[in-house]
This record gives C-alpha cells, sequence and structure tokens, in this order.
C-alpha cells in the first residue's frame, strides 16, 4: 500500500456509467424498435455530419485546441474508475506520520522517493528540504488551485457541448425543413423528408441529454473526490511536519472523508488490526 | 423524552406530499376522463421505456451508484415524516444541562449511552472524553458539513431527473412522429400514432414537474430542518460544557426556532409547568 | 403616533396591485372580445381542473402544509396595503429617545407596555430588563433572520407556482391534443378540439405570467420594506440604550430611508415643528 | 467648469441608442416590406391591447406605483444622453483642493454653496460642519447604496418586462389560434385568421428584444458610470478635508476612470496648461 | 526578449478558431448540399437584414458606442493570437531581478525605458521613482481592475449579441409566416414561402450558436490569460522592489502557470542552461 498512496487508478469500469449509457440507449433504441420503427431509418449520416460538426465546430471555436484534446481524453476518466481510495491514503499518511514519530521526520526521504503520486511526492521532498510549513502550504494551495482550474476545463467543455448540440439539432431540423418545404410538388416524399429532417433534433437532444451533460455532471463529481485527496495529502504533510501525534491526526483527516468512507474505513481499520494481532 | 431527543422518526405521512401528488395525479387524470378521453391512451409502455430508461440512464451516467441508490431511498423521506422535532431537540439538552449543573458534568456519561441520535451521541461522549470545546466544535462542525453534502446528493439527483425527463419526453415524441411521417399511405392511422407520440411528451413533462422537482424540493426543506436540529445539539453540548445557566441556553437555542416552533415551544413548557406544579 | 410605532397596518387597498391585476385580465378579456371571440369559449372547466390541480398538486408535494396556506393568505398582503411606513417608525424612536434622555432610559417602561409592534417591544423590554447591548443584538438578529426566513417562504411558494404553471398548461394541451388526434373521424370536431386543448395553455401561461409570478415579485418588495423597519427599530433601541444623542440618532436612522420617504419625513418634520411653534 | 461639477446633463442625444432602435425598426419594417408583405398587416391593435396591456398589468402587480412611474420616465434617460463627464469632476475637486492648500479648507464654504450636484454640495457642507471625515464617510456611502439600489428599480422593471412581453405574446397568439380554430367552416379567412394571431407574437417577442432588454441594459452601464461619479466626489472631499497633496488626490481619482477617459483627461490637462501658459 | 516582455503579440492564427469556425460553417453547408438541398435556397438577404439589423439594433440601443466598435474590434482577437507567453514574462522580470541583485535596483532605469508592455513599464518606473511598495500596489491593482472590466465589455457583447439573435431569428420567421398566412390563395407558393421564412430562424441560431457566443467564449479564455501576465509582472516587480531572491521569486512567479506551462517553461529553462554552459 505504501507506494501508492492509495490512488492507485484501477482501471476498472465506472459501472454506473457504463449501466446509464447502455440503458439510456436501449431505450431509445428499444423504444423505437417496439413501436414497429426502423432503427435504420434514424442513422442519417447528413443529420450526424450537421449536429456532430456543428456542435464541436463551436467547441473549436470557444475553446482552446489543447482543451478540447484534454477534454476528449477526459471522456475515459468518466467511464473507467479512477477511483481515488481517501481511506488509503489516510492510511498512508498515518504510516508516514508513526515513522516520522520513531525515527525523525528525516527518515522519510527515502519513503519521499518511492511515492507515486506527484502531489504528495512534491509535497513530502518539499519537507525535507526544510521548506517552513506556512510556504509549503501556500505553493502546495497554489498547486491545488491549478489542479482544480485544469479539471473544470473538460466539465466546462462538456457543459457547452451540452448547450450547442440540442440548437444545432434544430438547425439541422429547420434545413431539412426548408429542403421539404421546396419540395412540395411530390406529396408523397413529404412525409419521409420530414422524418429525416426531425432525426436532427434527435441526435442534437439525444447527444446532449444521454451523453454530454451526463459526462459533465460525472468529470465534476469525480475531480471534487480527487481534489479533496490532495487537500487530506497536504494537511497530512503539514502535521507530521509539525509533529503532531499520528492518532490526532488520523482523526483530523477522517473528517474529510463521507460517512460511507468513514465506515469502511473504521472496518478495514478493524480488519487490519485483527491481522496485526 | 430522554431517550430519543427528540429526533425520534414518527413514521407518520407527510400530509402534504400524499395530498399534493395524488391531487396532481387526480386532476390530470380526472381532467382527460371528463373530456371524454380513454385514460388507457395514455398509457403507453413504449413510451414509458423510452422516457423512464433515458431519463435513468442520464442520471446513472451522471451520478454514482451509491448516490443513484440513495435517491430512490430518499423518495421515502419526502413522503413519510421524519419531523425533526427540534423544541423536543432543545428540552432534551436542557434537562441534561440541569442535570450537568446540579450533578456535574462528569453525571452526563450514563445519558450519553441511553441517546439514540448518533450526532448527540458522539458530541456527548466526546465531552465526557474531555475533548477541549474547540476541538470538539471543529470535529462536529465537520461532521454536519458531512451531513450537509450527503443530503444534497439526492437533491441534486432529483433536479437532474427533472431537468433530463421532459427533453427525453420530446425526444420520444420526435422519435414517434418519425415513425408517424415514414408511414403516412395510411391517413386513417396519422391520427392515433400522433396520439402515442405526443404521451411521451405528457411523461417527460408530468414527472418532472409533477413528481422529480416537487420530491427534489421537499428534500430540501426537510434537510434543512434536519440540519439545523444538528446545529442545536452541537451549540447546546458546547454550553454545557462550558457550564453556562440552562435558563440562558434555552433562550439562545430557542433562537433557533421559527416563530410557530416557538410558540408550540412555549405552550408545551407551559402545560410541562402546570404539570409539574 | 406613539401607541402604533408608525407599523399601524392601514388596510387600505395597494392600488398599483389593483390596478395591475385589473389592467392585465381586461386586456386578455378585451382583446379576445375585440377578435369577435366567445369570452365563454376560453372558461373550461377541464382545463381549470388539470391546470390549477396539477400546480397546486405539485407545489403541496414540494412544499410543508403550513407554507402552503401562510402563502394563501399573503395574497392578501400583495393587494392590501399594510404600508411600513418607517418614517413614522423613526418619529416614534426620536419621541422614546427624548424622554430617555430627559427622564431617564426606566421612563420607558410604561412606553413598552403599550407599543403594538411585537419585534420593537421585545427589544425595549429586553433594554429594560437590563439585557447587555451586545446580547440584545445578537438576540434581535436571529429575530430578524427567522422573519426573513419565514416571509421568503411565501416568496419562493409562488415563484414555484409560476414555474409549474406553463408546463402543466402545456401538458393540459397534449392531452387536449391526444384525444383531438384519436378522434379524426369526424373533422367537424376538429378545430373546436384543438381550440379546447389550448385552453389549457391560456391558463397555464396566464396564471404564472399575470397573477404568480408577479405577486411573488409584489411580495419579496414589501417583506424587504418590512424588514428594514426591523432594522431601524433595532438601532434605534440600542443607541437609546447606549444614551446616544437624539438629533444624531434621527440622522442615523434616515439614511434607512429612500430619498423619496426622506423628503416626506422632513416635510412633515417641518408641519410638526410648525405646529409645535 | 465650478459650478456644474462636470455633471452638467448636457441634454443631447444618445448616438448609440437612437441608432439602435431606428436600425432594428427599420430592420424589420424594411424586411416585411421587402418580401412584399403590407406593412399594415402587423398593425393590430387587438394584439398591441393584450400584449401591452398584459404586460403592463403584469408590471403594475409587481412593482409598486411609484416605481412603475420612474421607470417610464427613465426611458427618456436611456436616449437623451446625462453623460456624466467622470473627468470634469475630478478636475473640480482638484480646483477645490487647491483652493483649499492655499486658502485653508474654510474658504470652501462659498464653493459649497455655488454647487448644482447634490451629493457634492451635501458632503462639502458636512465637511464645512465639522463633521469627522469617518462620520462623513459613512453618512455618505449609505447615500451612494441608496441612490444605487433607486436605479436598479427602473432596471429591474424594464427586465421583468422584458420576461412577461413574450409570454404574453404567445398567450395573445394562443388566444387568436383558439379563435380561428373555433371558425374553421369557413377555410377561406383561416389564413389571415392564423395571421392575425401571430402578430401578438410579433409585438411580444420585438418588444422584449428590441426595447425593454437593450433598454434595461443601457440602463445599467449608465446607473454604474453615475455611481463612480458620487464615489469620486466621496474619496475627493475626504481628501480634501485630510489634507492631502492636489497632486496626489488627482492621482488617487484618475485611477476610477477607465483607460479611455484618463486619455481625454491627460489631454484635456495638456490643453489647460497650455492656455495657462 | 528584454524587450517585449514575452507579451509580443505574433499575428499568427488562432488554429482552434480558424478550424472551428471552418468544420461548423462546411458541417451545415455540406449537410444542406448532401441533402440535396440548394445551398443558395438558404441565402435570403431579407432574412439576413432582419436578424442581423435587429440584433445589432439591439446591442447599440444596450451599449455604448464606443462598446460595440472595440467588441467588433475584439473579433480579430478571437481569430489571431495574441498569445500571451506567461513563461516569457515570468524569465523578463527573473532577468530583471538578477540584474537588480548584481547591479542594484536603480539600475533597471534604462530597462524600464525599453520595455514596450506599457503595464510593466508604468510598474517599473513607479518603481525607479521611489513610490512605495503599498502604493504602487493599489494603483498597478487599480489598474488590472480597469482592464478586466474593458476586456468584460465585448465578451457581455457577444453574449448579448448571442441571446437576441435567436429570438429575432424567430420574429423573421414568424413575420414571414404571416405574409405566407395572407397569402394562401396560392397554394402553389404555400411552401417555398414557408422555406424562405425558416430562412431566417436558420441565420438567427446558427450565427449566436456558431459564432456569437463561442467567440464570447475564446475572448474570455484570452482575456484571462493576458490578467494573469499582469497580475505576474505586479508580484515580480514588487518582489524586486524588495529585494527578494531571485530563485524565490521564480518560484512563486511559476505557481501562476498552469501544470501544462510549468513544463515547457522547465524544458525552456534547461535549454538555455545549456546554452549558457
Amino acid at each position: 500500500m505504501s507506494d501508492n498512496a492509495g490512488t492507485s487508478k484501477k482501471s476498472s469500469m465506472d459501472i454506473a456509467s457504463v449501466i446509464g449509457l447502455t440503458l439510456a440507449v436501449f431505450a431509445i433504441l428499444g423504444g423505437q424498435a417496439l413501436e414497429g420503427g426502423n432503427v435504420g431509418s434514424i442513422l442519417q449520416p447528413t443529420a450526424a455530419l450537421i449536429v456532430l460538426g456543428g456542435t464541436f465546430g463551436a467547441c473549436l471555436l470557444q475553446f482552446p485546441l489543447s482543451v478540447t484534446i484534454a477534454s476528449f481524453k477526459s471522456i475515459m476518466k468518466a467511464f473507467l474508475e479512477p477511483k481515488t481510495n481517501n481511506g488509503a491514503v489516510i492510511q498512508e499518511i498515518i504510516r508516514l506520520a508513526n515513522k516520522a514519530r520513531k525515527e525523525g521526520v528525516i527518515s522519510l526521504e527515502s519513503d519521499a522517493q518511492q511515492i507515486t503520486d506527484p502531489f504528495l511526492k512534491k509535497a513530502l521532498t518539499m519537507a525535507m528540504d526544510g521548506v517552513e510549513p506556512k510556504v509549503l502550504r501556500e505553493t502546495m494551495e497554489l498547486e491545488i488551485s491549478n489542479l482544480e482550474e485544469e479539471s473544470e476545463e473538460p466539465i466546462k467543455f462538456w457543459q457547452a457541448a451540452g448547450g450547442y448540440s440540442p440548437t444545432i439539432g434544430i438547425l439541422g431540423a429547420v434545413l431539412g425543413l426548408i429542403h421539404v418545404m421546396e419540395n412540395l410538388s411530390d406529396p408523397s416524399k413529404l412525409g419521409s423528408g420530414i422524418a429525416v429532417a426531425f432525426v436532427a433534433t434527435v441526435y442534437g437532444v439525444g447527444l446532449a441529454n444521454l451523453v454530454y451533460l451526463p459526462i459533465s455532471g460525472k468529470l465534476k463529481i469525480k475531480s471534487r473526490s480527487h481534489l479533496i485527496a490532495k487537500e487530506i495529502m497536504l494537511v497530512g504533510v503539514i502535521s507530521i511536519l509539525e509533529g503532531e501525534n499520528p492518532r490526532l491526526i488520523d482523526d483530523k483527516l477522517r473528517s474529510y472523508l463521507s460517512r460511507k468512507e468513514q465506515e469502511e474505513q473504521t472496518e478495514s481499520n478493524t480488519a487490519k488490526q485483527r491481522k496485526a494481532a
């Protein structure tokens, strides 16, 4: 446990995200099939071109290229589960605190080398370098606020996509209706023409509500949990530096966990103590 | 009274919630019947599949599984009445304050064991353990902010559901209309086809406005009252620890009650005093 | 003047509210009549049932019963004019300040009994009881924040009603259209069927924009003026307690008045002084 | 310059406002004419009655009569240009500061009489009366916050009108459509009936977006510039009272100007110095 | 490097903006062409007159003329890339700090003359003039807040345009439909009439979502990066004035960079040191 500081990104799936998207797509397509509609009739490459091209064109105009790329990468984060195990982060901090108590703060130098989380590593290395707690706190807080700002960019990107998509879907529908209206001479094609036009609305509204906006929301929740982990690391390292009692540090850090995490944490501790005994 | 600290969750119904939902459903169905419409004609399993599947698919993609489960459980809270009787909470605090005055703070140790509210129990136990008021306050305030964050999750969940539902209802209607438009050859079925398509809108708009959003609002109001109870407990325990006069504690805590609760409280006290006399 | 502290609720009408509602209703009905439409044709009990039942069902589900009742009572407040005459409040405070200067603070004991405003009475009684200014301020500020919270409840209620009403109007229209679409066999009734369906939209949009939302806005403005009166009373009583010069108190309290109120106040004072002379 | 303190309200037109409204109206009517439509066909007194009556009925119900009157008067402000020349305000303050330096603060007594701006006059008079800077600041800051609140009222009024107008336009259209639907027996009149109904939408949407909302925005911008002038006057008078160096006062006050105003100010000063030389 | 302080505005294109707008326009026109629609049929000067005239009429009514002109100029900023290279700004500050260390602060006088960035020049000149750090900070912070306010004006302008444009597009469509409805006598022209009417919606919705709103967003992101550069300059100059160690200044200023910029900065420094070696 000591080498990953509880932030090992187990690349297991985020079950809720996978079930959610599957459920939504099946409900729409299943409903379409049950009504006797041909699923193929809602596959219109032209509508897809207009809606996707318009939406991501607008997003590229609004956001820098780097943010756009980061936002597409962040989709993975919403589906894979880089779950920040904040309980494990605390256990690692406590282990370091106990060692510092027994063998002196300077004994953590070797641990600092082995830590994989860059934030914890930087904080601990600064502490080893004799940086004052006040300066350490200021520097690492700026680091946290940088991380926060960075993690907000994809959230804003997908929110913007969720805002542009339905209106561009309507734009596509109106363009389709204009085409239909200009060719009223052949009434037999009127219905299917309108049908084609409406598909753009389906794409625009569907992508916004079933993909872009929920992904933005999930990224927000994950980013928050990630930032709390950094907060725990910062408070923990400073407490170690100030020579606080490991038990008190444990009490203090645990209050950052949600009630559910606290219970898991307690169980895990009890299990550990049993093993130790 | 002493054993439940006024937070006994009487599982009586929340009358307003029950009347509200009943009234809304009857108004819609009754209106439908009065217009001579067949109530059965707005029962379309396909539309329900699209709207419910799409909405909860989007919600699952947005929220972790644990929040989704907690949100469904919270529906019960909106209909049953775990009314936090903040007046009774104060009476219990005052009882403890009086005992502490006469028999010493340490005499509350036995009371702490019998209290069922976990928050009050923890605060009192910490006080018995000799934790300093400042530390006790910090720890319990973090506890309150944890409770607050947790209780906001279902509120946000149902708000999100209330946001997705109408747009997915419109998505279902557009899908239905596409189906109708593709089969214009048989005009006799045009009307009923459109009717079926519109049912998805009814589901989406109705569920959002008559169920999801009002439930989110009711949970918000109940959560606020619940958090005030915790606030009262915290201020109360600290006041006891600092040996304040029970009468002054009573005055201070009562200012957390709404005017209506204050009146009930006064009446109840008067009744009690009469009994005592 | 001394016995009502300027808060006598003259139950004269709020002219703007009455004119406003009358103008709106006449414009709609007059327009309908001018177009040659039958006013009777927009009186549809079924549509009213759906829109009113749905809206207040949703509101009852969202708000506690007590808030619902208080909100209906508050409609009166929007139309009758319990105008808080903040100028008169100041005059009363100055009268008390002058008396306290000449005959000592304790001489206000008899005045405290006769004051009808419960807030001013409580503040003055506390002052007579020798409560310290700091404690008095804290207690009365909690009182003000309680009053504020209470007065916000009907504002939120009517805002929520203004949010639900148009969507439920649309729900009613869609239900009506479903009914029409299912009975296309008799085209002669098509038009009137659609007409009936649209009435639900008229009710939903009309009630929200011509009644619920404006009432919510008016209550907000009145509540603000009411809370300023309490603020004036609190600052006034504390200034008296601290033995400030009545002229300085007058200057300080007048800055809470709007420019228009200040002018009226000055005129009234001049008139008074002339009488006195 | 000394007698108007730079706030002389030159009643020249606000060119942007005049061009803006003219452009908007010409674009709409010109477009209508170019399409071959009769401009007369969008002049429907009934639609105007419904939309204007409904909108201002709702506004009267929401706002007190005095605010309604003030809001109509404020339209003038949006079109005429009472441009607060903040540069001139600073020059006047500096002139007073120089005089106070040479002839003593008391020498400003005669200037105070001649100043037309009521705010500057009151501040200077208080300073002459020997009021302490701290009290002067508090009093004048309350004055500024009163002015701010007052100037926000018409902004909110036109924003509310811009919110009600489109929905009431839709209400008018639905009422018109109901009328049309009830008289389907004469299909030849169907088209023109629908046309008449749609005019209400044109009025509602057009007035909101081309008049009410832009006026609200312009008033907001003008109010901000007006309040900055008062801020400059207050800081200036206090600096004079405290005997600061006129050059330092100039530097300090100029930082309240936008970059463009600063440049104009510098040019104007240079011109003045040339004249003086 | 010393003469431009890292703010040289390389007028290379902002690739994302160019790709974004191109993609959006091609998606819409390409989609239109693929559907077999004539691209010419969505070129309607009348619709353009109504939508553009109405939108910019409303904007002129809302904003002063100077803001309108500045907003049109700012479009260039969204497409050209005046990228504020904050890393280079820091390098320049560090160069000045090193010189000040070796040759005394006064030696920077000649550098101040050569700096092109007006903000850094003013700050350094004030420092040379012996202005106290506290006064320097206050003055330059007011300058930054002036710059911020100024850069927000075009952002608000394009946001307002993005708000007016779709509603005025709908206004144009309704006007077109009124025209069509009045001429139902010739059904053969019905379709193309409706088509023409719909083009106004395409313009209104398309310009708002593909041009106005994304440009507003891009300007916001660029303005933020520009203001951070000024912040870095201010903190840097004050640190130099207070004689801080250049290495510490470097550490402090780098925390204003995003993680990506920090990496580039480190690489660039390493490269430099190699050169120097």
